[in-house]
Order: structure tokens, then sequence, then C-alpha cells
């Protein structure tokens, strides 16, 4: 299955695209320069064409992290309306995913730190690209869609995971 | 000049039209029922067809208000974003204004409360026309937008309006 991992942030959104275990592309859409309307207009066309360049079947995102402050939560969640716009306009359906879980489904614990993930994301990846480290936190939510769906795929009928 | 005016929520997006002082379209964007995603969508949807619709030149938006909770500033922040990416992928230049503005442009008092913006929308759109309360803001917005531009053009050259 061919996913893309979306990291989105209001100067830079990490994107990346994998197709089971093998990356096919990561990168870091930086969007600033312009006022923030054109910001958010960059971050829609930068989506639409990683979708249109790499065809993926669907999209992960994280779920908003919980920031104190409510400025920079209204500027990620902005970033997320955005990007999700973005995918959904283009046919694909959005899976969230909550931090914890990412990197429970990649490192196997809740409380890993953002090396751990990074690093796992290179080993499962089997890749030594220089890839942001927004660009692969992307690919750490791509990696825990495609986990989470292969298990999925494989539980008797009947059975459904949440 | 027409003007949409927004006043975006998660749930509802009030939208405005005005040619001048004459109102043009309100209407409650109600987005209830679908996930999120399928919101924002709908939400993006909703606005490029009013614009397809009405033809506005520009569009106004109130600024994000600053709520104390994180989680509404994501939701609200999302549906910003939704919006503000449609006004631009269709071409429009989105103006924001703080409230405090938009309530001195309509009352002449920045801490006019909410039935005044209202009755005052009411009062210079001439209209008794049954809109919620938030296409009634996002009139507001339209119109803070309108007599702004109007003061900026009978301003002598080289006077420049913040």
């Amino acid at each position: 299955m061919r996913i893309l991992g979306i990291d989105p942030g209001s100067r830079v959104t990490g994107l990346g695209v994998i197709d089971g275990h093998r990356l096919v592309a990561a990168l870091d859409l930086k969007l600033g320069g312009a006022d923030m309307p054109g910001r958010l207009s960059a971050l829609f066309d930068g989506i639409r064409d990683a979708i249109e360049a790499h065809r993926p079947e669907v999209v992960a995102i994280e779920t908003a992290f919980m920031s104190r402050n409510p400025q920079s939560a209204i500027k990620l969640g902005q970033a997320r309306g955005a990007a999700i716009c973005a995918a959904v306009q283009c046919g694909l359906a959005v899976h969230e995913y909550a931090p914890r879980l990412i990197k429970q489904a990649l490192v196997g614990r809740g409380g890993a730190d953002k090396e751990q993930v990074q690093h796992m994301v290179r080993m499962l990846l089997k890749t030594n690209e220089p890839f942001g480290a927004d660009a692969a936190d992307a690919l750490a939510v791509a990696l825990c869609h495609h986990h989470t769906a292969e298990t999925a795929a494989r539980l008797p009928a009947g059975v459904r995971l949440r």
C-alpha cells in the first residue's frame, strides 16, 4: 500500500511517501516568505503536487499535539486544515494517529524520544538518505499506518481494531 | 466592491456577501455529520461554491480569537486553514481584522457586545432578513473591510492606513 505521511507545520511541513517498507519520497516543504494565506496555499499546492507525483492511496497524519500556547495551536490548526483539505480534495482518506501510538508502533514504547523514532524510520526503510526532521516525522506516521493496516488485515473476519 | 466575509467554525461557518452596503447573500454553512476531514472538505467546497455563485472580489475574515482551550484553538485553526485555502485557491486576497477593530468599525466601540454588532449589521444593510449569528458575524467583518477600504481610498496619495 502506498501511503503519504504528513507532519504539518506553518513554516515547514514534512511529507513522506512509502510503499510498504520502501521509501518513495521524503521532503520538507518550506513555506516561509509569503504572508499567512500565501503559506497555507503553498502548503495546499505542495501536498496536491506530491499526491499527483507519487499517487498515494491513503494519507496518515499525526493527531495535533496539545500546545500550551493558543497562538501556536491556531497556527498548527491552520496548517492541518490546509493539509487535510488538500488530501480530501484529491479523493484520499485521512487517518489520524496520536503521537504515543506512532512511537509505540515504531519503537515499541509510547515515551520514546525523537531520535529513537528517526533511527527506527531509517532502519525500517533501510535508507541513509539525508532527509529533514519534519520529513522523518511524516515517514513515521506513514509507517505507523502501514503497520496498523497490516495488523488489521491479518485479523480474522469480525475482529476490528480501534 | 463585492466582499465575502467569513466567520469560520468547525461545526458552523458563517458566510456573508455584500456589495457596498447592499446585502447579496448570508448563510450558515452547517458542517455537522461527517468526520473531521469530511467537515473541513465541506467547508472548503462551501466557500468555493459561494465564491463561484456570488463572485466577490476580496475576502475578509476575523483574526482568530485567543481561546484558553488548546483543543478548541486547534479546531478553530483547522476551520480557518480550510477557509483561507479555499479563498486563495479561488485567486482572492484575504484580509484579516481583529475582533476589536470590527466592533470599532461598526459600533464605534471596541468593547461593544454581539447584539449591538448584529443590530448595526442589519441597520447598515437595511435588512430584516432572518440570518444566523454566524452569518451576521461574517457580514460584520465584510462591512469592516468595506469601511476600511473606503477610508483608505479617500486618503490623499502617500498616506497609508495600517
